[in-house]
């Protein structure tokens, strides 16, 4: 290297993170879990380029405004920018390729970027994992979506959870039934969003004459009447036992707005279908509250709860969008979906102790006592390989065994293999047992729990030591 | 959505893809099977950002310019771009922690971009797989990496391939043995690595007086005189039957340039070592011309060739790169890395008829024969997938079972439950097998081939039907 050469300060651009190997495998797992659900029900993986023109991300819909996407000019100058979601690219594809057999289902898993400012916990690139259904308007596509989630949650060995599930075609008969404009609606919900955050007393005040955050800012209201604000309220308080009760309570509300009847219809058919699928009331919910940030959704709208993390906000979001594949193609096709935060999920997961993280995949360490007796090492170590073992060879320095011992202790390296002078003239090998009375830790897999009753170390014949350690890994 | 909404060109960058699911199925299928052998040799997997700082990105080494960087600016008008390769990030990460504990093995996939001109085959984003061994200066960590490709192909399905390996070290003798001047050796090693392609005529000239190439461009020469060319081509002629027998003629060569005693030293080592992890002469050759284009080479280079394939190049490249982390750290850090093109292997894999691909995961579809059934459908569905079966409940318009059994062939799912008016009052279901009679194809895999054999339609009791699908997909 040249010694003119300036040093660069290595660093990460603000909003940015890596993610090291421990947090990787936990990420690693949780995805396999998720993947392997979202297949049973026969979602097929896709991939989109990072990069899109900003016309193609940008548009109506409360789509976050370019001040908040990654943008840059191409080399030909045209506007080009980071995908801030799964989603529109999805449109965009579908609008693209129109033989694509439909009922298309796909899976993405994928980094979006956000161009906000950073702060703690929050990024500007994070790791989503959509699935989505397009070309099916029957609510059995809506109800298999909800389905996937709750079998998701499943996998992940959540139990205390709840789907919320309202319909956007409900909420717009609202605003008509309230006496409010039809063009505002999208104001409307964008305060409704709010409701679990804020509660009810401050979304009342937002809708009416405006209030003062915690902070002291002043959040201008909408500027609505107390009737409408009534209607509004009367509305939200609307729950019941069942989904067929708030069904009931909602047709009896809405008798006198015809427009009301498609919404509750397809409610109504949902909640048919999730009972065919086992889905049962606690599980998922009718609540009317719900509004979805987004403005691009036309029709069911849904997310999933920790019933232990109230105040994590929903793991899952979703819904139907029957109008975003026409941006591009000037015909409708319907579509539903849902996505997840995969970092989201995983800190959720760290919360509720679901985590068993390691730091290596690897089970066993061949430690280097004997700097001449490198390709020894490594002879031992192929067969081991060959054996089907994730098998690690110490690379530092050989020589002293216990600082390599207390490396693979410090990795999570239950077994390692030991083998010096004494070893090699007598043509044995012994073995070492890391875990050996340790107590359980919450961190330790099953065969490492049972490792920990069995033995210390272990010398035994060099020819016997590949059957030796397949019998403790594999027989716990 | 709006109608006076202007309607959007669906298009694509230039120079970007989607994969669409079949591919992504079979890229899926290829990562899995690398990332098991990058595991088992304890590689652990990392992420770091799609964009760095440009400075972190650029600087000495021949690493690309600028010019072939996606640039942008960020939000304080610093100049970020998006990173070209895993191993550069790699260093900043190096730098950035020192308490990494070292040697540190890491795996990475991910895409990467270039800012090239597109042209067909050509593409702006591509998915890397990298695999690097940072902190450990022996040349046991070289061994292992060309161990890791070898495992790699082999686990892939590939035998006929080889290793050339060589020494950037060796290459720096050459020029002071030839008589050039020792800055002048980047530019020798970029004429040098063309000789694949080129030949050694044309890489005659290009050391010489230059020379024109096909479209009748000129390439300027390096204006090397007939006495030093002379001297690389003795050297280029370098060949033998074993490692050893190389080595000894790279020693008799350079019997009077000191300099070169560590690179056949370091050779000598690594051939001792491939040899204990049993790789054979024919699998590892010592091949004097490999001189792989990258500047920050600082030692052994390698890369793998398909022995069917040799106009394809070499599909793993790696080597030692000693002086990259003190870049950022001003200290040296040695590291030894191999990095593979995913899509390239994969197309590589396809030419040699290695792939097997399928465009869906699901081996049933449950078909809709009675609109008024669906929750019934939906719950055999739900059955289908409690018992651990990849299920896909056919979402298009219910009715014709015909045009629903067609999906299903042309998505390769082999059967089919089917149930109409006559099963659900007699309480059975009828399964058909869509692969009866059907030629082995090359896509079939065994299980769809055993059916092959098999039932074509067949009608059973309600209560027997999972345990009848489990033991014909489970049994075969």
């Amino acid at each position: 290297m040249p010694k003119k050469a300036k040093r660069i300060k290595p660093r990460l651009l603000k909003g940015f993170r890596d993610i090291m190997p421990g947090d990787m495998l936990a990420r690693r797992k949780l995805i396999e879990t998720v993947r392997e659900v979202y297949e049973r029900y026969g979602f097929v993986p896709l991939d989109t380029p990072a990069l899109e023109y900003l016309e193609t991300l940008t548009g109506e819909y409360g789509i976050p405004s370019s001040k908040e996407i990654y943008t840059f000019a191409d080399q030909d100058n045209t506007p080009v920018a980071l995908r801030y979601d799964l989603t529109v690219p999805l449109a965009r594809l579908v609008a693209q390729y129109p033989d694509l057999p439909k009922p298309f289902r796909r899976y993405q898993v994928a980094p979006v970027w956000r161009f906000d400012k950073p702060g703690p916990g929050r990024f500007r690139e994070f790791l989503q994992f959509d699935i989505d259904t397009v070309g099916c308007a029957r609510m059995m596509a809506d109800a298999e979506i909800i389905a996937t989630i709750v079998d998701t949650l499943l996998a992940l060995g959540v139990q205390k959870f709840h789907i919320r599930l309202s319909n956007r075609k409900l909420l717009n008969c609202l605003v008509t039934y309230a006496g409010v404009a039809p063009e505002r609606n999208h104001e409307v919900f964008r305060v409704l969003d709010k409701l679990d955050k804020a509660g009810l007393e401050n979304v009342k005040l937002e809708l009416g004459p405006g209030r003062v955050d915690q902070s002291g800012d002043p959040i201008p209201g909408l500027g609505l009447d107390n009737g409408p604000i009534g209607k509004i309220e009367e509305f939200l308080a609307i729950t019941g036992e069942t989904r067929k009760d708030i069904i009931a309570r909602l047709t009896e509300l809405f008798a006198d707005t015809p427009a009301a009847e498609e919404a509750i219809r397809e409610l109504d058919e949902i909640a048919d279908l999730l009972t065919a699928a086992g889905i049962d009331e606690q599980r998922a919910k009718i609540d009317v509250s719900v509004a979805r940030g987004l403005d691009y959704y036309t029709g069911p709208v849904f997310e999933a709860i920790l019933d232990d993390l109230p105040q994590f906000g929903s793991v899952f979001g979703g819904g139907r969008y029957d109008g975003l594949v026409q941006r591009f193609l000037g015909q409708q096709i319907p579509a539903v979906g849902t996505s997840v935060g995969v970092d989201r999920l995983l800190a959720a997961m760290e919360k509720l102790g679901k985590l068993r993280t390691r730091k290596t995949t690897v089970d066993i360490l061949v430690t280097t006592m004997d700097k001449n007796r490198m390709n020894e090492y490594l002879t031992l170590t192929r067969e081991l390989r060959e054996a089907g073992i994730n098998t690690e060879l110490y690379l530092g320095k050989p020589g002293q065994v216990g600082k390599q011992l207390q490396y693979a202790d410090r990795q999570g390296i239950a077994l390692a293999v030991i083998a010096g002078e004494d070893e090699f003239s007598q043509n044995q090998v012994s073995i070492k047992n890391l875990h050996e009375g340790r107590a359980k830790s919450a961190e330790a897999d099953t065969r490492q729990d049972w490792l920990t009753a069995r033995f210390g170390q272990k010398t035994i014949p060099r020819a016997e030591f590949i059957d030796f350690i397949k019998s403790v890994l594999f027989a716990g």
